[in-house]
């Protein structure tokens, strides 16, 4: 074991982009795990737009992280020392224990997992947060019938490409949105979406139009933005949109896009419904379950981009805000 | 009976703003009910902000009046001549049978009401379309619980004035938005609304948030534009947002506002519901029984404009986009 801990502290609330200098690496001692606690080792640690609103000093429904305090974050990692009845030495556990390579918790935090049932770093990824972050917010919220369709943005991140495998399985016409040829030929090719539109390769409307010839029943919103705009004006009458997140606008400060087309809203009774995974804690097992049978059975598929070190997370980080990711973003810890 | 109908027809597709010569005035013979078929001879013709898109040439809910059609738009009249079972000579029937004094029907689209139960005028308002309108979407979308806080733009119209006080009904605390001091005053002293925003008088943010100490629950949006981002900010966990109508975009063209708070949709996982009144049949006859008892009880209270002579409907209409009216606008036409 490593003679010290390293951890990523939050430095700076960033004021738009966020700079490898509003976190400070620091190394510290290792600590002991007291009465009730483990020791965990962290193996990967997960990166998610969602941590730049916990680097906000702003209302919302987690707390921030507070200045100088670990980076908060979801890793997998093994069990070092337990003075807990639960955990054993060895075991492999599932836990927002922060951006740090040892971590003391009381292990209310933490989920066990089965590191032989699936590539532990799929605890992150598909059969974890962002995989039922697809499947309630594809499934409860946007409740996809067959025949219909279902566009999916950031479609080959950790979310989108889960939500996008989960329409085929439904029956539906799956159309991606993502940035760039390399990514839209995953999407199609290797995850088997019907379509994927390329927003950077020009006129977005015309591209989302000939991708939806039956214009729109679900619009899964990883991204805000423009793309919302033009989803709205394809939308047919009752359409669903789960609002999962807005990475697009997370680092805007003046110059956040405002949405224009919402009386769509009206004449086509569109619900945009706003949700967050953590919400919905009866549903993960079912999720959970379900999404490891399907990456054992290959009907899933997933990808993954992995930063090696934890003093690089900053950067991949701030990578992930920019869609320089490819797949589900990860820092691989040991 | 005079000797000649009189009728308004959609003369051009409105830009932007719509002008009187966007429409036309023409006399033409009283026309003979066939087989089948009643006379109608309308005493009110309701206007309605949703008349404006029937106006254009765009995809919607229901279809667009054509060019040189008469304009579409619902009545309250008498039976004056019948070959149809089921309407008498002097029967009082509601129905969408345009901006015209005399109008056939073959029935379908007509109903009867009772002439003593309430003053006529209001099957056109609280006991009508609007009244309907609200109930539906305060009641089955907005699903106000008590103690909660909604608050409903357009707060002295027809359907804005209802929303305020059937949420004071289900105990909640009532916030009206209107333009003006004379139509706040009246949301507040008449109708019993615990507070009205000014949207004129300057700061609408620090003026709303005065008004909802606790946050907003519930948001009745009848206006669009930047009043629904103000709105979000204040929003709370799991706010419902009915999605009515977006009256001050209807005219816009390139100006449309754009909405800039929408990520707060994610955080506060806020619904936006899109609905029509007509899409909910089954609804109606509790709605419309309710509604005439508060009425006949005195607990639900109306204003109405009344603007004499269809040949004035159209500045009339144009009033109502502009927010000139004061509460429900009808035109008396006999």
């Amino acid at each position: 074991m490593s003679a010290t801990n390293m951890q990523v502290l939050l430095a700076n609330r960033p004021v738009g982009w966020v700079k490898e200098s509003d976190f400070r690496i620091v190394e510290t001692p290792v600590p002991t795990p007291g009465d009730g606690q483990v020791l965990v080792k962290n193996l990967y640690l997960s990166l998610d737009p969602y941590m730049r609103g916990r680097m906000n000093d702003a209302r919302s429904y987690a707390a921030k992280v507070e200045l100088g305090d670990v980076m908060t974050g979801e890793t997998v990692g093994e069990i070092v020392k337990s003075n807990h009845p639960k955990f054993a030495v060895g075991d492999t556990v599932v836990g927002r224990v922060g951006w740090q390579r040892y971590a003391l918790s009381d292990g209310k935090d933490l989920r066990k997992v089965d590191p032989k049932a699936v590539p532990i770093s799929t605890y992150l990824g598909v059969v974890g947060m962002p995989g039922v972050t697809a499947y309630i917010g594809l499934l409860d919220i946007g409740q996809p019938k067959p025949g219909e369709t279902v566009v999916v943005s950031a479609a080959s991140g950790a979310v989108g490409s889960v939500v996008g495998q989960l329409a085929k399985m439904k029956g539906c016409r799956a159309v991606g949105i993502a940035g760039g040829k390399a990514k839209c030929d995953f999407v199609v090719k290797e995850l088997g979406f019907d379509a994927c539109v390329d927003h950077r390769a020009g006129d977005l409307g015309k591209a989302l139009a000939e991708a939806t010839p039956k214009g729109i029943d679900v619009y899964f919103e990883n991204v805000g933005g423009p793309i919302l705009d033009h989803v709205l004006l394809r939308c047919n009458p009752f359409a669903r949109i789960p609002l999962c997140g807005m990475v697009s606008q997370y680092n805007a400060t003046d110059d956040r896009y405002g949405v224009k087309n919402l009386m769509m809203g009206v004449a086509m009774r569109i619900k945009l419904q706003g949700f967050i995974v953590s919400d919905h804690l009866d549903r993960w097992p079912e999720a959970l379950a379900q999404l490891a049978q399907w990456v054992r059975e290959g009907k899933i598929k997933y990808r993954e981009t992995v930063t090696e070190g934890l003093e690089n997370a900053p950067r991949a980080f701030i990578g992930l805000l920019k869609g320089e990711n490819f797949g589900k973003q990860l820092v691989k810890l040991a």
